[in-house]
């Protein structure tokens, strides 16, 4: 076998064989295969694309590559889910106590933020002490004995994608389904999990931009995942505004302890759905499910779950119960220049601004100042008069006015309402698309 | 300008501006764009495809990375003539010194031998002290004086193709219109002169496969030649045999020798049509071409031509006059297995005969041995009996079996005679495909 003649083979429109996919994956991992011959590949991929069956064997050649997390110690149904990344994702650290209070094991790994996306495990290092540091055998302790654990990857899993993506990200073949599909799903398969729910993410904050190719991206992600025998959905969620108000690393924590408490918001709906969609693959009636997630949050269960999770984890949980502990930067607001409706924003934007206030990375080994961020006062829709809030900037006397520029830049005030402030649009499951 | 932008621009199908191009021509050859990125751009080319203002630019910005032949010092109308390469394909030793016979100035600069397919320095250097090695001056004084000089290039001519062609070469990125036009079309255009003729050979023994691919090529060079204001026309021509029935160094001498004193063979004809046409971009009627074509070989003018052409190139011009002087290897016949027509013939496998007798380079830095080839002693469409002569090998006992069984299996004899066995398909040039 011969990696020009692979090459060959798949511009020419034709698919490659399982040896053939294991060929290149397997030798680009082990340095056989030099980058300028798998960068070509890859852009042969982006062009002519990867049909299912190729796609799964590049999937499974993926996850083969390194470790993966063996879950067969923990007793129960284990759950996992994975957002294809946005701005104001606090979905995990509420989600995971929430199935975890519904009987159900929650073991997950999570990554950091890059660029745009804010990153679970930094949102949790705002907690002071918090480890997100284990080993395999912690890890499933924790699982076991919490119901819930949210860490980072300490195994070597999937090295082939951190070497492929890496790659990809500086030669240009980023926009490829299959590479995007196996790139997530050779992870969350390696991850261990039964039953895994996908929150698959489009709009202005968002590295999807439209509901169709979301769609497809979920569906193909889907498909790949029930070849591997898991139990699996997508939803599509809109991200054209920030899912939780709050926006930085300290201040979704606070979000989302609100949300425990009971606040309903867009973040409490995307909550719920992603919760009661697994716990749905799990076997629960789904207005069962409805019942349960709700029953979680009003009893307090859910919050003593992640006081529970956070403790056990080495976290100080005082600062669950109490957020006015967080260290937080100074405050600066942000007005409406008119009268209007928020009609549009440019959410990227958003999670820029908390960038260069300093809460996000440009680079890897940016160093993150948890306390600053953006709380938005407006929801998309909601009606404004000249001089209103629209968003808080919490800072440290870094970047503020470009961050104030940014923010007065992105969230546009219009004479009209905008047609649609649904958060969640469609599921996607074995069975097909269902628009919501 | 950032080169990923540049690689995403050409993915999402659009056309890259001139400065586009010069910036990834330029920074690949100074080193700045790595192998990697330059590869993934190569294969997005060759899935997208570019327009002819694009592969313009492109052939102008890979003509500017280096040096061009500066042909000013020379008086007199200069004609140039590339072949995209076959086997046997002995043209340009006898076209050279006819053109000079008939008034017009032929600087011509040639190649090695890499492969299945013969190179013009190579089959030049089996006359002993022949020297391809001048200096622009000695070159041009020779055209000046003689009228033709074929030599190897000495001056840093499109580095950037040297650097391009070696990275798509093990990339899988070979097969690509507007690369190949550019290749080609910046060292013929550095190469100086005003009237130009293609000579695109397609069939078993060509880089083109079919009669459709020829074209589309030869009409992609010379939109890209007409747009740079030079004469250009382009020959189809076929190559499911070898243009001269002797393939290999010494031999194709041979073989030129004898169609300089006047035998008519397909290599005639070819050369008559390369040598006409040429005559006809420079202004030359082809009728008149064609008798002043005839007139230089049977007055013996083109065969004297070619012997001041080796002696002022210091080669030994008594090899010209006696050929039988030239060190051939031993013979050893091949023969028909059965009663037939020559129906078909495995091209390429004859020139990889003469590859393993010795007489080419699998490596670049080979040694050759330039009196080993083969004579083939039939035509595509001979009627031949069991036991017949198809061909004679001339070898040193290096692969002596090898090279007999590989003729065996290259030249099929079949029940019927071919449907076709014509020479020289199509004619085109700025004013389209003239099919003959």
């Amino acid at each position: 076998m011969n990696i020009i003649n692979i090459i060959e083979k798949k511009v020419a429109g034709k698919n490659l064989s399982q040896q053939e996919i294991e060929f290149f994956v397997n030798g680009y991992t082990n340095g056989q295969i030099p980058d300028y011959q798998m960068s070509s590949l890859l852009m042969a991929i982006v062009c002519r694309g990867m049909d299912e069956q190729e796609t799964f064997h590049l999937t499974q050649a993926m996850l083969q590559s390194g470790d993966t997390v063996d879950l067969s110690s923990i007793d129960g149904i284990t759950c996992d889910k994975h957002s294809t990344g946005g701005v104001g994702d606090s979905t995990t650290i509420a989600v995971a106590p929430i199935l975890a209070c519904c009987g159900f094991k929650v073991a997950k790994l999570s990554g950091r933020g890059l660029g745009f996306t804010g990153g679970t495990l930094d949102k949790l290092e705002s907690i002071p002490y918090f480890n997100v540091n284990l080993d395999q055998d912690n890890f499933c302790a924790i699982v076991n004995h919490v119901g819930c654990c949210v860490a980072g990857q300490t195994a070597n899993i999937v090295p082939a994608d951190k070497k492929m993506y890496a790659l990809r990200d500086i030669t240009g073949t980023t926009k490829s389904l299959p590479l995007m599909v196996s790139s997530i799903m050779s992870k969350k398969l390696a991850s261990g999990a039964q039953n895994i729910l996908l929150d698959v993410k489009y709009g202005t904050g968002a590295y999807m931009k439209t509901m169709d190719e979301a769609i497809q991206l979920a569906e193909a992600m889907v498909k790949i995942g029930t070849l591997a025998k898991r139990n699996i959905g997508a939803l599509i969620t809109d991200m054209s505004q920030p899912l939780s108000r709050y926006v930085g690393n300290a201040l979704e924590i606070v979000g989302i302890i609100e949300m425990l408490n009971g606040k309903k918001s867009r973040l409490y709906e995307e909550n719920k759905a992603v919760a009661t969609r697994l716990m749905q693959l799990c076997g629960v009636d789904l207005g069962k499910a409805e019942k349960m997630f709700d029953q979680a949050i009003s009893s307090g269960q859910a919050k003593n779950k992640l006081i529970e999770m956070v403790y056990a984890q080495g976290g100080q949980a005082s600062y669950i119960e109490h957020p006015e502990r967080f260290s937080l930067g100074q405050q600066l607001d942000v007005v409406a220049l008119r009268d209007g409706y928020v009609g549009q924003m440019e959410t990227c934007d958003i999670g820029y601004a908390v960038n260069i206030l300093g809460g996000g990375r440009m680079q890897k080994d940016d160093q993150l100042d948890h306390g600053v961020g953006i709380k938005m006062q407006v929801d998309l829709g909601d009606k404004v008069k000249k001089g209103d809030v629209l968003a808080t900037i919490y800072h440290r006397d870094k970047n503020v006015e470009q961050a104030k520029q940014l923010l007065e830049k992105s969230i546009f005030i219009t004479d009209s309402k905008p047609l649609s402030t649904k958060t969640i649009h469609a599921y996607v499951d074995k069975n097909g698309v269902t628009m919501l």
